[in-house]
Formats: structure tokens, C-alpha cells, sequence
């Protein structure tokens, strides 16, 4: 029996035949299933050091992907493989601490599946990438392109684990290797000079703005990934969207001007996916509550697609 | 094999074990599923005689159930059934007339399946009733409250069946009698002298604001059911959230001073579900593109417990 | 030669040939005009001690007679006679204090057309009411009605003739007398003492928001208009939406709880409006720029179309 | 030396002699001060169940009571002594449970410093009420009027110490006695039936929007007042500011219809300070990220000034 | 009798006597109007996919001439002519496709008026071109030069003739050849596959973003508009705005990162103005509902004055 | 006596012990301060010919200075020494030209401390700059380099002293020299004809924004300082913010497209401050109750940092 004209909640909208839109990917995981790329959501922002809704960034960055297809114009790539979701990891809300620790279970849990070869994982707040980069250490040395205006590197005796700590704990905490963390987009006035020279004493490879205007962000990645890939099992790349500049990301906690434009962050995504050592990244500091018009979650959802690009040209 | 901490996308939302969500309780529609409420969404709005995204408000109010339990404090009622949600009658985008047509077909489809003793039909504009009403009056007589501040009995030569017409066309088509429509909530300088005479012409039955404030809904609603009751084999409830003052309802596409408030409202719809003859219900004009933190869709989604609850007293 | 489906630029609006948009009544003034009723806009508000874009109300408030029809239903009245709009006085954009005075000749001369019997002034913030009031009180005695939250009697030592000190420089001018001047509506640490004791030194009468409530409004009404009509050739209305609560009137620059709501002032305006002496109202503070969908400047159309209403019924 | 027309940041505003603003009478804590009132903000809101900003209530509270005099018409009372202001509890970012006991170990000093007769403190979230209800008790017996839409008597086991269980804390550590807590606004399906039976178990009062509706605000603390005053040393207050309908309090995070108006609260806030045993007050639950024009917060300011008013009476 | 300082309603703004708005160079068009160009509004929306306001402007656009003069800087030219306005072509609530045959028949007219020597048509959504286009090739074969992030050759089957559809239609109905139609700006993952291999297997030219970065708008439109120049009688500019990177044009419907920027757009529209055949341009996909500030209709309204400075210089 | 964990209110935030923020370098004047920098606010906006809420940028600035820390990633340069805020002049409601005369008074007063030796005046519209540049020119030549998309030399017989009038007034008064004023950034289609002749009848040098995009704002800027430099005692650097395109400033009361970005201002601020003349700046025409999420008081902080900056470089 079939009722005439009848849709289930949610699907009764527009539908072209001859266009797949990039959220229909999406297939829940289940075991079993296996391919190219897979993503999985951490709602969690409550350590961050300002008023950040970032938890809900997973389920608009999902939503933004039904604003695009699975068609390259640029590259002529289709995308045609089902991305398995991984779902989101359960948040207590009054337990940060231990939130922390139950991202490192579970995305522990979620890469040791195999399921997939290319792994995508949408914040929270950057203090999430501390437990995922914990994880995806485990049997191998990682190291980290970093796109961010700020360091991250806060001592963590004033707020603890906080989203301006995750690069120093994974360094404090022998996860990675100063040598082998590259942070791209530093900015003037947004960061103090004690963690500069952290930076320093530590080996962090550091470009500020103006480096990336003066050099241009893909002779950076070619650089920095030639040099990470010869030291390193896998290359993990963290994408702070609050690298942009509040014109192109709005909805960032942290929002200012001097940042990136957008072009050239794609561009960057696009360029080290290429790279065969960078298979895992996050996307984090997306505040949904605060955004106009969903534009920063929107500009998140390029950027996996950029990725996923990356990876079939 | 299953993964620590992990959940589907969209429900690693805290869940307090003792407490059922009202959202929790719908069920998407298969056949051979029997019970006492069901749930259709209408996604229509272009046929507005102004600009309009109650095409969304399905959605929004199924959402907004997200924000109550399913526990009565005032009468100690607890729904407990599963609500069926049919889903949503499909839309093209540029026939709005066939789109009326294909409403009229779908919910007569739903109706026919018997599988709810109460329907509740969630618009979209006003134009829906129109067509909803045509499906449940095909085998009885239907008598319509009507909760609005506006008559919505419309000439259609100009500007064709929009949402200021359904009654008129209802009237017209014969499908209802004039004498079986009560309007409740008409306001003062919101409809033309014409519209009035037309109503007086057709016997239709008309409260203005000054009435609810001066009799009270219950006995309006007590006398008006009663008669009703008389007469005909059913009693369609359709409330056009309009009705409502704009401090109260602040997301409908006409709002206004002078209108109800949403205890009297509430009141209203609860007195008339006690009634066995009143178990089909739309609600309609709620644009959520437009509202202030879905106010309006949790004024709706109130709404609906309230009918429910009527119900089980 | 005529454009098939072409119409002049803003009226290719949707039109139903029973209903008049209560808009299409105003007709810009010209000499000879005679009609019952009569408006003129004053986009002053500057003057305002906090940031106020009041200025913009008699624009706002016009563009609000378009979400109305002419036709009353409770009272059967339906409003047909042109309005005559004289438009608005202009402002110098840095002459405060010339341009209160041009709004004192500019309505001098609008008032001198003896063109109306009805006289509607929308400001701008409640400073243009001294101008206003001082045109209006040339020939004959006056008293005031003023719905109001605050007493606007502060002193003009401290900042000069703002948009609190109307009434003060009114009755320090002698051109009311204290006995003359009743306002209604005056709430809850939201005046300072010396001005209550200014009020009473000079025997105005005063009624808060408390002896609204116990009293009733017509009651208040009805007592003080006998008592002026006794005293006075005009009683003349001066609306202050923020007389409303918060949660009716949310685009006033002073908003807070404990104010009257819509319907009370509403029944206030028509109740006074049936008195033969109150022939002129103004109403005033309205800020469209921070409304809620013009939600205040709607109320204030109503105001006027009730304050028409109670001259015919 | 003095530099002709220029004032201290942020207080070169407009300033009438005789006008006394509300915030002017806070001033900061010292030893040795003592008045009759003070306040102190706990700006705690990350143990919401829900993404809540509820931490920045204190500040803009206090900036609400620059809207305010300290002059109150209806009653003549006119606040005169300075209003002791504690400051604000510092906040961890990373550690809310400490945080929870912080707020004990803060609020039991700023209470054991006998500056004041009477104490507001301003949320947070309604979880920081366990701690200051704690702190209160120390050395009393403590009843409870709790106004608010939910009976916030969760179990802790699901997401620990949130702002859904403080008075389940509070009676599960035997702080208070569930025959000393009243809770008055309970709403329909807004609370699980779970809840409704462990508050009867427990002895809770509890009176819902329907009690309210038909015994009046005023006979219900009458009568509880007197009850409570009988068996308890000190009446604690708690206004959850969600009690309000969303129309009058559209910033608090659980927001929907049928709830209590803003005069109600006012009148029984008022009604109650005049009790002598009532003497601590808190008032949660606003968030100003998501208000309209900040009008919960003035709502708040509105309460704490009704509050001194009826210790003045 | 002139009445001081009165202005008729709308006209009492600031008005500096040396510098001209240019919305004042608009001038209602009437038979025997001749002049250099003019203004028509087409305010459709209801064929769009998504709920779209873009209805609303024409109205907002011509609102935006008024934040310009008439003098460009860069150029020295002094637009002095009047720009005709022919009003709107009237909508029908509920017959959409009557009305895209109406655009046809009521521009059809306009430009058989000759009134003009250059067109600037407003949309709407970018289903007007169709209609628009159509009537411009009447007597005449016509080449497009489209600004877009879409190529807008979906089929028809699925929603009819949607703002997805006009090339298509164009094409498929043979009213211009595949050959002469230049699209330019096509995004990534915003279009499918299947449009693509339609655009290519029917001669379409298609510049991609990257294909806009790297070889500059002036250079692809010198080369395309000589070609076209060889091939038809006239070239239509058809500008999507949403061409645009969201940064820069908030407003559109379908906004997304990896667009062009405002400057880049104006370029091209001053370049191709210059061309001779270039006469006739729509601006489509404005939804002013849900812009930030009018942004995007002052982006429409500069692209407006650069096609008229375009032609003097 | 000390309470633990309790701050002074808007105290009790989160502190790195390693970072300063720099609002923390704002240190009220005193007598007998002597400090590198300074600050002073001007909140006048009512000269203003639009509406305008500029006067509430003086607070939001500061505040945004909290957004920032003291350290320059770019230069290594660490900002160290206090800030002396002078505070803000204080405005009368009702009295714009004597406001402005004050402003001259002062600001007059407050560079006659001789307490910085570099000054950054905080507007207000520009109308501030003419009082500022007379104080500052009182016993010296002074330059102007002025950033902005307007002349602002209209006449004063329209409407006074507003803010598009600081340059005529300060040429006109002869407090400056036409030869010595620099106008970066003028627009198309944003000026009328007759004040681009009046520059040139004054010899005031004019780059356009098409003179920035192909000179580059540092050899402008080359060229203009060490022209100046040669001919005054002292260069001004007048900022205003709608210089820049409404993508990055979507603050300001005059927005379009077509104007400078962020960066292109930033870097333009640190070549001038790096000049030995270039000792004062003002930054105007920021109206916070229009912005999005203060994007543009933002803006202006880093404008205030990137002047510190080029001092200490
Ligand atoms: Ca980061
Ligand atoms: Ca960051
Ligand atoms: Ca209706
Ligand atoms: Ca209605
Ligand atoms: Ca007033
Ligand atoms: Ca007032
Ligand atoms: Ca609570
Ligand atoms: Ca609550
Ligand atoms: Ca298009
Ligand atoms: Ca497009
Ligand atoms: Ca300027
Ligand atoms: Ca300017």
C-alpha cells in the first residue's frame, strides 16, 4: 500500500534526478563497511576559554552539505562512494574531563575499524584535536599541519585542558614532536609572546599571515609536507577555521581581521590532501549559534569536499 | 563489535532515563501501524497572498516536540502511544495548483488508512485547509472550527485559490455549509466589509475578539460544539496560529496587536478535544524563517499536546 | 499605449477588489482638501537622551497602515474618507533646537489649514510634543492626556530640552496648566522622586500602572475626561508607546516589564476618541531600527485606526 | 589640573541631578561595609543540559539596572543605601564540578560576612542554586519557594550535577526537607511523571500554571509563607526566570507558552519579600546571548528591585 | 499657501543642493519618454527550488540607488539623463507559470516601447531570464554572457521551469544557441555532472572560478564578447549574483565560499558594458529578506551605475 | 579579610598568567602620567546626516581591545607600556554644535598634556575630526592623510557642520592647507561632482580606489607622507573605517561594495605610523548597533594596535 504523493519527514523536497547532493553520501556505519572516507562528529565546546557553541557544529556542518553536490567542475572528479558516518560521541554535560578521555575511547575505537582510508572529524572546539591526535598516535608518529591564527600551545595550570592547550599537551605529553607540528596562519596580537617562544624552544615550525602572503600557501605545504613526510608515519591536518578572516568565517568564537581568505584555505585543503601521508583531519571552532547564515559551517563543508578531492585527483 | 561512546549522528544528546520527549513518540507511518494519533506535514506556502516560508513549519514543529515531555503536571495524563507521522505530501516547486490537487489526493490516502482515531495536520499557508478538509469531508458532513483573525473567504478571481480563500472555496465547492463553519478570533480592521456581509450572507458564525473577551472561549466553544454536534458527522478544528496577539505568536506571516493570548488559545483547543466529534486538526500560517527562537512552532507543538490531551482525559 | 501587466514601480501588489488597505486612504495634502481626518509626520529624535532612531517611526508607521483594511468589525465601522497627509516637517541634521522650533511653526500652519477635524502627529521621540502641543494650544485652553511610563518632567538644566522635559517645559511655559495634564500609565522605579514631587507641587494628575490595573482604564478615562472637558476648549492625546510593556510594544528605546498591555491601550485610545473634545493625539518613541518586524509601529496604526473608529462610532 | 568636558570612560553619559539610577547604588565590597543589601554573580552555566550563556547574566543584569531609578512610584519608597556588590564567583574553564563547590565555598564567605540583611545573587544556571542553598543552610533551616516551569528533581546519574537536579541534590544530601520546598509554575509537559511522583514522595508542594491561574500568586504564598515561616529559620527564594511565557522572557534557554506574566511574578516577588524570614534571593536561568534587546535581564532588574522595595514597605 | 517646513511624505530627507542621488534620476515611464536607459522590476520568486524573497528586490534595489551619486570618480562621468522605470510586471499569487508568460508579454512590450537604448531588467529569481530573454530575441538572435555559480540547465521534468531551468529552456526551445551562451564563474560541488556533459555536448562555453582567477575577467570577456560580437545581434548580460563568494554577497539564495569577489564583478559588468552589443543585463537572485543590511542590493544597485558608466565613457 | 574565589565584578574572568590583553594597557590619566601612548573617546554621532549610533564606538572599541593581545607575532615587537585613556568628552542631548565646540575644548586640554607622545582619538562620525585637527593645529601645520570612500567637503549652508563636512570646515577656517590633505580611497558613484572640483580648486590630493588597487596603498603612501613631511609640522591620519569594503567593515553607516580590505588598511596604518609626523589618529564612523558581531569596532582595535606597532618597529 502506498499513499499518493506521501514522503517520510524530512524528504519530501526537491529532488533533480540527474543531481546527488554531497550529504546523500553519508551512510551510517555499521560493521562491516568499508571505503573511501569516513567522518565523525565530537560535540564538544564546553572547555573552551570563551562562550562557545561549537558542540553543535556536527549536525550543521552535515546540513551544510546538502548545499552541494558530489561534482568537481574544476577537477571533473565525481564523487560516488558512500561516506560512513561514524555518528557523534556521547558528551555528559557536567563531566569535561572526562569527555576528553571519552573522545580518545571512541575515536580510538572508531579508527581502529579500518573501516575507512581518509578520516574526517568535525568539532567541538580545538581542544578535541588533543584526544583525536592521542588516538590516531597510538601505533604510528604523527605529525600535524596546523591552519590556525593561535598557537594553542596555553600552559594548562590556568583553565586546564581548555581549546588553547591541545598543541601543548600533545607536545607536554610526548604524542607529538615539536619537530614535526607546522602551524600555518599565525596572527599578529593573538598570542603571547611566552608561547611563541615555547614555540620556539620547542621546534614548532611557525608561518604567520604575512609569511603566508609573502610565500603563498602552497609553496608552505610543499615545504613543510616533504619535510613531515620523511620523519612521520601520518600527517594529520587540524583545520581551525578561525585561520579566516571574520569576512569569510563570521562564525568563529574567535573572530577577527588580517585572517585568511577562503580561496586560499581551500586551496591549501586541497593541495597537502593530495599528499599521501595526510589522511585524518579535523575541523573545528565552528560556533553554528553565532554564524550568519550557516557561511562558516558552509565553508567547513567545502572543506571536506576539497579534501575528498584531494584524494581522487 | 560496537564502538565506546559512540551514537548515531543527531542523538549523542543527553538523555535522562526517567523522561520521555514528546518528538520520541513519533513513528514513521508503515502500513498495518494502528493508533490513536497521527501526524501529516503540508510543506505549502507559495499560494500566500504575501511573502511566506511556512512551507518549513512541518519541520519546525516536529522539532519544537523536542522541547516537551510527554507528562501532563496539570492533569496527570501521560501520552504514551506512538504518534504515526506520515511525512510530508511532496511539492512541486512551480504548480501550486497541482500541488493542491495532490494534497487533497494524499491526505484522503492518509485518512483512508483508518490507522489514527485523531489527526493532526501541520501546514503550511492556509490555502491546506482547503484541500484537507475536501479529503475528510468525502464520505460526511464536516462541520470547521475555525481559530483566525481573518475570515479567509476571499473572491478568487483575484489571485486564485490563496491562502485567504479556503472557506470561501469550501463554501462555494459546497463542500462545507456556511452554517457549519465557526470563526473565532475575527479581528477589527483585518478583513474587508464584503467578507463580513459574505460570511453574514452564507451563515457562517463569526466571533470577533471582542467576543472571546467577553464571553470566554469555553462558552463560545461549548455552545458553538454543541450545535455543531447536531449537525454533523464531524467537527475539523483548524487553527491559523494568526489568531494569536503578535506578542504571542511572533513568526506568522500577519501579525498584529489586538489578537488572542496563547493560555486562551491552549485553553481552546483542549475544551474542543474533549469533544468526540473534533478529532481532525490543522494548524497553519506559522513561518519559521521569520519567527524569534521558534516561538511560534513551540506555541504549535503545544497546540498539539493540548488536543492530545483532551484526548485521554 | 498601455504595457500589458505592467504597473508603476511599488504598486504591482497583489489587490482584491473588495478589500481597501487602510494605507490607500492617505492623500497628500493640497490647498482646498477638507476630510475628517488628517496626518503629518515629525522625524525628530535627536533629541533623545538615548540613542533613538524615532526619526524613522512616521515612515514605519504609514508603511504599518498597509497590514490593515478599512473596515472595523465590532463596531460595523468602515473608514472611507481620504486622510489627508500633510507629510513630515524637515529636519536640519544639526540644528535641534531650530528644528523643534520649525515643528512648532510647521504644525502652526498644518493646524491653521483647518483642513481636518482630526489631527494625527507621529513622531519622533515625545520632545516634539512641546512644539506640537504649543501649535495646538495658540487660540484656546488645552489639557493633555498622556500615556506614558515616565512623567517627562525633568528639569532642562541637564541637557536641555530633551525628550524627557516636554510636559516640564509645557507647563513651565504656562502653556498647559498642571491641573490640565493626566498621565496615565507611569511605572515602577522608572522616575525619579523629585519629578513625582514636581508632578504633584503642580497639580498633575498622575495614575500608575498599579491604579490601571484596580481602576481599569475607561474608569481612569472617563472620570478625567469630564473633569478637563469642564476646563479646556481641546483635550489633546499624547501617546507614549512605551506606556506598553515590553512584550507588546519591543521597538521603544526605554522598554521593561510592568507595562500595560496592547489591548488595554487600544480600548484606552477608542474610549477617549469617542470624547468630542479629543480631536488631536501624537504618538511617539517609536524606534523602528530595533523592532521586532515593525511589531511597535503596528501597534501604533491600530492606535490610530481605533482613535478613527471612536469618531465614528 | 582638570581637563575641560572629558570624563572617565563609560561615564560621560547623560546625568540629571535629580535622577538617581539603580545601578548607581552598587558598590564594590569592602571589609567593614554594611548595608542592607548586597549581590553577587555566579557565572556559571556550563552544567546546562542545553548550550546556555546563562554565565553572562550577572553583567547584564547589573548593566539592566541602569535602566532603572531607585524610585518607586507605586509605593513612595524611595532606595537610597548603596547595594553591597560582591563581585562574582571565579569560573574554571575546564572544571565544573569544582567549580559547584567553589561556589559553596564563595557564597558561604560572602554570607558569613554579615555585611547585608539581604542577599541576591545572580546566576548562572539553576545548578549554582544547590551551592548557595548549601552554603545558606549551613547553620539553619532552610525552606524554599522555588519559582519556576520545571521541578529541576532529576536523577544525577545521567549527566551528573546539571541545572536539571539542584533540588534533588539539595534533598538527596538532606540540605533541605522536601516538606520546606514550594515550587510554584510547574507547566504542563514540561516535566517527566518520574519527577511529578518523586516531588510527592518527597513532600514537595507544588502548584502548577493552572494553580496559579485560579488561586492567584498572592493566596498561594500566603498561605505557604506562613506554613514555611512556622518550620523553617530562613525562607531562600529561587526565581528561575523560565517560569515566565516566552512573550515576557525570551532569553531564558527553555523557553514556550503558557507560562506565568511578568506582572505576576513581580507581585508575588514582592508579596513574598515582605516576609521577614525572606531574606536570600537568586535569580537564574537568563541567557543575554540569545534575549531580545536584553528584556529577561530587565526582568531580572525589575525583581531585584520589587525585592528591596518590599523590605522597605 | 505653502505651509513651512512641510514636506510631502518620503521627501523630507537631508538633501545637499550640489550632490544628486541616483534613484533621483528615476523617472515613471510614459509614452514618448526617450532616453538612454531604463528600469524594469520582474518580482518573481515562488518558481525558485528554495524558499526564496527575491521578489522583494526590485523594490530593495531601487532603495539602494538612493546610498549613490551620480558622479563616478574613477571615470569623471556625470550620469545626468533620466533612467526610465517602468514599474513591475505584475505577479499572480497562485499561477506561476502564467505569470513567466506574463514576464514575456509585459517585457515583450517594454522593449518594443524603444523608450530606451539599454535595459537593466531586476529580478527575481533567475527563472525571469527565461521570459526576459525570449522577448529580447523576438526579432533578433541573441547571445548571453551569464555571471553564475550555477549553469542553470537542469531538466524541466523535475519542478517544472525553476530558477534552475531558464538555459535550459532557452536552449532546448531554440531561442538561443548553445554556442552563444558564455557562462561564467561556474563553482565547484555546486553543480552536477550531468549539466556539465549538457553545457558541453551543446556548445556552451564555461568559465570555472579557477578559470576566472587565472586568466582574469577582462581577458575571458574581451575573447568571448569579440566571438559573440562575430555571431548575434545582440548580447544579454544575465548577473546571478550569487556568482559572488558569500563574503560579498550574503543575500543570494544559495550562498557558499570559492565565489568571486564584488570587485571582480564590477569589473567584468564595466568591461562588457563598453561592448556595443551589450544592451540589455539582468540582476537576479537578490533575496533581501535575508541579507545583511541590503549588502547584496547595493552590490546590484553599483552593477546598475557600472553598466551605465560603462556606456559614457 | 579575603572570600574565596570572589572577584570584583567583570573581574572573574578566565587569566593566562602569561597573556596580556591589550585593554589591559588602559590606564585612566591622572596628573603627572607620561606614557608612549594615549586614547581618548568622542562619542558624538547626532552631526550625523543619516542615522547614526557612532557615538557608542568609543566603548566598543576599548572593549575589542580585549579580543587582542600586546604581542606582534608578525614583528616580534611586544607592547609593554600603559595606555593613557583620557577617558571620553562629554556630550549635551540637545546641543550638537556646542558638543562640537567641547570637543574642540577638550581635546585641546588633553594634547596640552603633553602626557603621549601619540594620541588615538576614538569618534563619533567624522564630524570629530574637524574639531580634533583645529586642537591638535593649534600651534603647529598640520597634514591630514585621510582614509576614506567620501570627500567630506560638502557645503555647511545644507544641513551645518554634519559629517560630510570636516575637510571643507577645516580648509575653509584655513586650519588646513588643501595642498596638505590627502584623501585614500575615494569611491564611484559615493561623491558628487561639485566637491570633486572643489578638491581640485584646493589642490587636496585625491587617490581613488582604483589609484590603491594599482599604486598599492605603500606607494601611495611613500610618496604623500614624505611630500607632507616636507611641508608640515605635523601629519594627522584621519581613519574612516567605511574606507573599507562592506565585507570587512559591514559596521559602518555608509556601506557599499567596491571598497578596500582589512588588510590593505592594516598594512596602509603601520607604513604611515612608521613615519616620525604621523603622531595622532582618529577612527570614525563605526556605529556598533548596526554591526555584526562587532566586526568593525575589531577592525579598529587592530587599526589602534598597527599604529602602536609602527612606533615601536
Ligand atoms: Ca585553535
Ligand atoms: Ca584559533
Ligand atoms: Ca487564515
Ligand atoms: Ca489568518
Ligand atoms: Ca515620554
Ligand atoms: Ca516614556
Ligand atoms: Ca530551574
Ligand atoms: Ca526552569
Ligand atoms: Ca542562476
Ligand atoms: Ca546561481
Ligand atoms: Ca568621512
Ligand atoms: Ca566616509
Amino acid at each position: 500500500m502506498s499513499l499518493r504523493h506521501v514522503k517520510p519527514a524530512g524528504e519530501a523536497i526537491f529532488k533533480d534526478r540527474y543531481t546527488t547532493k554531497a550529504k546523500e553520501l553519508l551512510t551510517p556505519w555499521q560493521k562491516g563497511l568499508n571505503y573511501d572516507f569516513s567522518v565523525a562528529g565530537v560535540p564538544l565546546s564546553k572547555p573552551s576559554i570563551s562562550h562557545s557553541g561549537a558542540s553543535q557544529a556536527p549536525g550543521a556542518i552535515r546540513s551544510a552539505l546538502q548545499s552541494y553536490t558530489t561534482y568537481s567542475a574544476e577537477s571533473g572528479v565525481e564523487l560516488t562512494d558512500p561516506i560512513i558516518d561514524f555518528g557523534d560521541i556521547y558528551m555528559d554535560p557536567t563531566d569535561i574531563k572526562g569527555n576528553q578521555h571519552r573522545i580518545y575511547e571512541g575515536l580510538s575505537d572508531v579508527y581502529a575499524t579500518n573501516a575507512a582510508n581518509h578520516w574526517m572529524i568535525l568539532g567541538g572546539d580545538h581542544s578535541i584535536s588533543y584526544s583525536s591526535i592521542k588516538a590516531h598516535a597510538k601505533n604510528r608518529t604523527v605529525g600535524v599541519i596546523q591552519f590556525d591564527a593561535h598557537h594553542d600551545l596555553r600552559n594548562t595550570k590556568d583553565g586546564g585542558p581548555t581549546n588553547g592547550t591541545p598543541f601543548r599537551r600533545l607536545l607536554d605529553d610526548s604524542i607529538i614532536n615539536g619537530e614535526n607540528l607546522v602551524q600555518i596562519g599565525i596572527r599578529d596580537f593573538t598570542n603571547a609572546k611566552a608561547y611563541q617562544e615555547y614555540a620556539d624552544a620547542n621546534g614548532v615550525t611557525v608561518y604567520t599571515m604575512n609569511d603566508v602572503h609573502q610565500n603563498g600557501i602552497k609553496a608552505i605545504l610543499e615545504e613543510e609536507l616533504e619535510r613531515l613526510a620523511g620523519k612521520v608515519d601520518e600527517i594529520y591536518m587540524s583545520v581551525d577555521i578561525d585561520v579566516l578572516d571574520q569576512a569569510f568565517a563570521p562564525g568563529c568564537p574567535a573572530i577577527g581581521p588580517g585572517g585568511m581568505d577562503s580561496k586560499t584555505l581551500l586551496e591549501g585543503v586541497l593541495f597537502a590532501s593530495e599528499n599521501k601521508k595526510v589522511n585524518t583531519m579535523d575541523i573545528v571552532e565552528i560556533d553554528p549559534t553565532i554564524d550568519f547564515r550557516n557561511m562558516t559551517s558552509r565553508v567547513a563543508a567545502y572543506v571536506m569536499l576539497s579534501f575528498m578531492k584531494g584524494k581522487q585527483i
